[in-house]
């Protein structure tokens, strides 16, 4: 899917929400536990049940490596189903890779070939040839971490403006129409200096929800020129309950968010 | 292992080297493909002949992850036979992570808990709460980027010297005696002044070999005070040739390597 149908869908859907699916297998509700897959059987559930009321779905890699290689096929098999069964939804490997460039050629084709993501979240501290290999393909997006959502965002991200010059930089290099940026919602003030030296391209914006961002202030100083924005949220949906009725509170979520924001 | 029993490694086996398993299948010696798992017979095979003559070996996930499922169980059967065959090598987790705090807690359970990895690489980018999670582990290391041997280290890394200020930095977190540095050859000017400020920790340095760093200045401006660096080679010995006699081309570079360096 390329950034324009995810504009569009945005302005049809009437939504900005992006789903984090950081599925903790410990976390999930009782009663899927016995299924041969409870990891995969979760995912489905929830997008299936939330994907009209979403435009994008972010896996955090984390979750499923930390089960080895089980935890990777519910990966793959969820990716899979996605791309199958909700072709509308734009999918974002969170994966914060990037390497030397032989080694980003691996993981690109780790994720945009072997998996089929639409767009691959990376650290932009190995500079420009970590990154290029990921701008290669059509259609595929690579999204740079600009000012991250996290308290330690003030220890290297914002001395001597570093995130400023990430993306500035960034926006000289080949193919910066495929660049992304993350900018947490907990920066929402740097939003607008950062919008308007990144007109065109998609924000990512995390930071809402369990780690508390400011949603008004985040959409008014990041879509006054577009509505290229994608806000994630991942614990406050999916673990909005853990009882057998975890779909309608997850949806309850989803509704409320969507009404407050758009 | 720590990293004192690292350094006596070094001393006793006279030898700083670091193998790569770098190992991409399409580059692997036509006779081992009919196996059921070609990258782990590879691997196993290059240990078992190496591991007199090197301290440690470091694997680099975006090999593995390119091959999906099947890669991530060559990953992990070649750590655990290292680590249950060979448990003299310190082992390395070439996996470039590091997020918010409770995503970095499940890369850290991925790498040290359901692999055993003494260490892994991690981008420093955001920050100290992204690198804790990691240094919570008895005898397990965090290995930050510093400066890096890739041409994209003078995008972000040298302009203010933020790889400076990435190692003052977090030489003041919590546990810092469990940070390494990644340092390149290629940037063995600056590694006087970078033993300055990390007297105590290891450093690992790439960039040797084909990525064409200077060895004698490497070793002669980080090893005045201590032997505390490990050199890492991956194509340059894995890949010394195709043929079945790969073990014997390996090994000579090894050999020929240890020589030149010690």
């Amino acid at each position: 899917m390329n950034f324009i149908q995810l504009e569009q869908n945005i302005i049809s859907k009437k939504t900005f929400l992006c789903l984090g699916l950081d599925t903790d297998i410990d976390k999930i509700p009782n009663h899927l536990l016995n299924s041969q897959d409870p990891v995969f059987d979760f995912n489905k559930s929830l997008v299936d049940r939330l994907s009209s009321k979403i435009v994008a779905v972010k896996i955090n890699t984390a979750f499923y490596e930390s089960r080895g290689k089980d935890g990777w096929s519910s990966l793959e098999k969820s990716i899979d189903y996605i791309k199958s069964n909700h072709p509308d939804l734009f999918t974002i490997a969170d994966a914060k890779r990037a390497d030397i460039g032989n080694t980003s050629e691996m993981y690109a084709k780790a994720f945009f070939e072997k998996m089929n993501f639409d767009s691959i979240t990376l650290s932009p501290y190995m500079g420009e040839d970590s990154v290029k290999e990921f701008l290669k393909y059509d259609d595929k997006y690579a999204i740079l971490l600009a000012l991250t959502s996290n308290h330690g965002a003030n220890d290297f991200q914002l001395p001597n403006d570093l995130f400023l010059d990430v993306i500035s930089k960034s926006q000289k290099w080949n193919n910066s129409q495929k660049l992304m940026y993350v900018v947490g919602a907990t920066k929402s003030d740097y939003l607008e200096k950062i919008r308007d030296i990144t007109k065109d391209n998609f924000l990512l914006i995390p930071g809402i929800g369990t780690q508390g961002g400011n949603l008004q202030q985040t959409i008014a100083n990041s879509t006054k020129l577009n509505k290229r924005i994608l806000i994630n949220m991942s614990r406050s949906i999916i673990y909005a309950s853990n009882g057998v009725n975890y779909l309608d509170s997850a949806e309850k979520v989803v509704d409320d968010f969507n009404l407050k924001s758009f």
